[in-house]
């Protein structure tokens, strides 16, 4: 495996911190997945040890549970070298802004070269860049933006079908709540792909029109001849009193079986986020069926994903030292 | 202090995973025994560090608290040199066989090259064997096995006594719950010592006779000519309503004292897998005498015999590299 | 960076632990904070990592929850090269005597070279100590004693103000339930400075006029021509019934204030050992002044200070290593 030359150029990737999707060219988003792609041997490898990252510092710093991407955040920085430190704050009992804003200052005077940033409100990568001296990489704010995954999304449709443009894209179910749809749909139009969001009218946001995606209610009409078909947790956990669906009733009209399937293409690739909730919004023989789902290789992506991203935005630090 | 050559022995120990004492022959124990025995001076050194899993990772999957047991893999898998990683996943709000599929497909597809599982479920470790590439091994599942647990039990006795086989070995309390009893009925009996178990009979096993061990209700009786005792935790967070001893009354017939040690061979060895219950299944006089209780070596042997499982389990990876 | 020669001074800091404040004399406090001050340079660049503890193993056991302290104290390890364990021990169902002592034992069996420890009991770390072969430092235990704490806050006013000695420093605040206080009068009358108490006769302890410092109830004649004001966290989670102060009212008369700011010497200092709670016991706009609060730099100096403790505590087994 070879990464590339960190010498060659002055500064692949303009940014300080990655915040969202929004604000990334398509020459970003490229640079990031060509890199991630490297990095995909990388962690297939016996010795997936990195000294990039020697020395410095990265703390992820979550508001929200999330075993799964703390995870891969944690595994990404371990391989590349840096010494990874884990803060879980419950944000319950207090203000949460004072919390966030004392937080950020708190670690900043510790160093940390790198902070991985989730929180349950929207903003909060953004107001944590503006405190500290270190990158910030968003891991999921709010209903805002969670773009390392839009990014695995996106590697792992670009090695499947080859390109991003082109490509129709149908993201099904709770729009209004996921971060996810909102960053894949910025990635998404940027990189050239055609995306339908597909939801019933309550867990659609209000100007879901100007989202800069196609509007569907109906799952098999939004499916129709789609080559990705993204579906999403539905985060009853977000939901209040009547709005939120019956379980039962939800599937029925918006769960991914094999019947709705059926309308998009044969080769149509099966996307989830995770965690599932099987039997809610996709169906089990569907989330396990190896010629259609890709689920797994998502999570795959996403460390690869995740140390290109750590890798790009310490480049100032680690200019000069050798990959491997 | 000389690890073993790895190169001497193509396969010393011929299984992917570590699943249960069942399974293993006499000669797959000798191999962990001695490899351990090693490792002891390894941990009694300054320098505790190796470089002998560089670059693999090591996921401890915890379903259930254990501080102690999760601390012990830790430090082996540190020590080795392996990137680790904690998860800690609750299971009381869903439905935890889905969980545990879907938590191993997640973390297969992130290269982890050893899982170390804790589960409520009997039978989880296997169940996460059949769906991962890396290597499991079993740190307790449900009722049923907690091999590392015995092979440092046996490792702490064989070191003292000097062998395994011909000795008497009690083992008293809650045997209905523990996993621990099983993994030690197997390793010992497969090593050649006899075997007693002394419990009320509402906490032995249905099938108590066929697990090939002498059954006695009484303690003098059972602990007669004993040459070890290892006592077990009271796990009452297992039992449900009537069937739960009073403590008094339980410590009164089954808690090791003085007088009831005063039958058991008088070199004999008291052990615990811990956390005690002091006053409840040991008075606290016993659990400290230095002479009698080898409670703390156990816990020195538990590290030891978790470096030689991660070691030995991933021979196919490291072949080449020189230990230490 | 040059970090001293460890082989020109036999033994710089003749103790094994640090337990508390009391029974350190003034050399050895001045080594710790001169070598602390060599840290902060190191913390400081951007490769961060040393080898000095490599193969060593630090576990921070946290019977009290502390994100801030406890991360320091990892960072701190990990930049060091050790190996550092996190174990979080919930105390409230059990015996918490019991459970430290079987605790320590455990742990001991692991040879971990340091064991930092929280807990909510006074003399914890002091019976830690007499258990365990390693180091034990003491991250705060009940209202005793918290000597990082005073370590980083004497290391922030000696940058600042270029000496202790004949500096006037008020502690304000719930003096009763801080051992941040206690900690501090010890090192600050040692050092040569006078100490001053500022707090409502119920949040001071009984014995308050032996603690060596003189006693103010009004916080406009404590503040009077004050060098350094040490605001305290009102600790209203140790407090019961009757003597809980009202918010608001403690918040008129003992919180910090412009107003009572203006009492001090108008280049005094303002410190928290945090979390703030803003609007309580310290007014927002003082707590972010860039020219008073040197909240910020209390935190940055508390991760050079736990490196010196921990270089300091393990020279005997590092002896011969080069830093760094």
């Amino acid at each position: 495996m070879s990464i590339p030359d960190q010498g060659a150029d002055a500064a692949p990737f303009p940014h300080r911190h990655l915040l969202g999707i929004a604000g990334l060219k398509p020459a970003d988003i490229l640079v990031l997945l060509d890199l991630a792609d490297r990095y995909v041997d990388k962690n297939r490898a016996v010795d997936k040890k990195m000294s990039l990252l020697r020395g410095l510092t990265q703390i992820n710093l979550f508001f929200e549970n999330s075993t799964r991407t703390r995870t891969s955040f944690e595994l990404a920085g371990k391989r590349l070298g840096a010494d990874v430190i884990n803060m879980s704050v419950a944000t319950s009992a207090i203000k949460k802004g004072e919390t966030l804003i004392d937080t950020a200052m708190t670690l900043n005077a510790m160093h940390p070269d790198v902070l991985v940033i989730r929180h349950p409100d929207s903003g909060a990568a953004s107001l944590l860049s503006q405190k500290v001296s270190g990158a910030v990489i968003n891991a999921g704010d709010g209903s805002h933006e969670h773009p390392t995954q839009a990014l695995l999304d996106a590697l792992t449709i670009r090695r499947r079908k080859g390109r991003l443009e082109g490509l129709t894209v149908a993201i099904c179910g709770d729009i209004l709540h996921s971060r996810v749809a909102r960053s894949n749909i910025w990635l998404l139009n940027s990189m050239g792909a055609h995306v339908r969001l597909i939801a019933p009218p309550t867990l659609l946001p209000a100007a879901a029109e100007r989202l800069g995606a196609e509007i569907c209610t109906n799952m098999r009409d939004g499916l129709r001849d789609a080559d990705i078909i993204m579906m999403l947790r539905l985060q009853t956990e977000r939901m209040r009193g009547s709005f939120v669906p019956s379980k039962r009733e939800y599937y029925r009209f918006y769960g991914l079986d094999r019947d709705k399937l059926s309308a998009a293409r044969t080769d149509a690739l099966v996307m989830h986020p995770g965690p599932m909730n099987r039997g809610v919004e996709i169906d089990s023989v569907i989330a396990d069926d190896i010629h259609r789902s890709v689920i797994g290789e998502q999570v795959e992506m996403g460390v690869a994903v995740r140390m290109a991203c750590l890798d790009l935005l310490t480049r100032h630090l680690t200019a000069g030292r050798g990959a491997a």
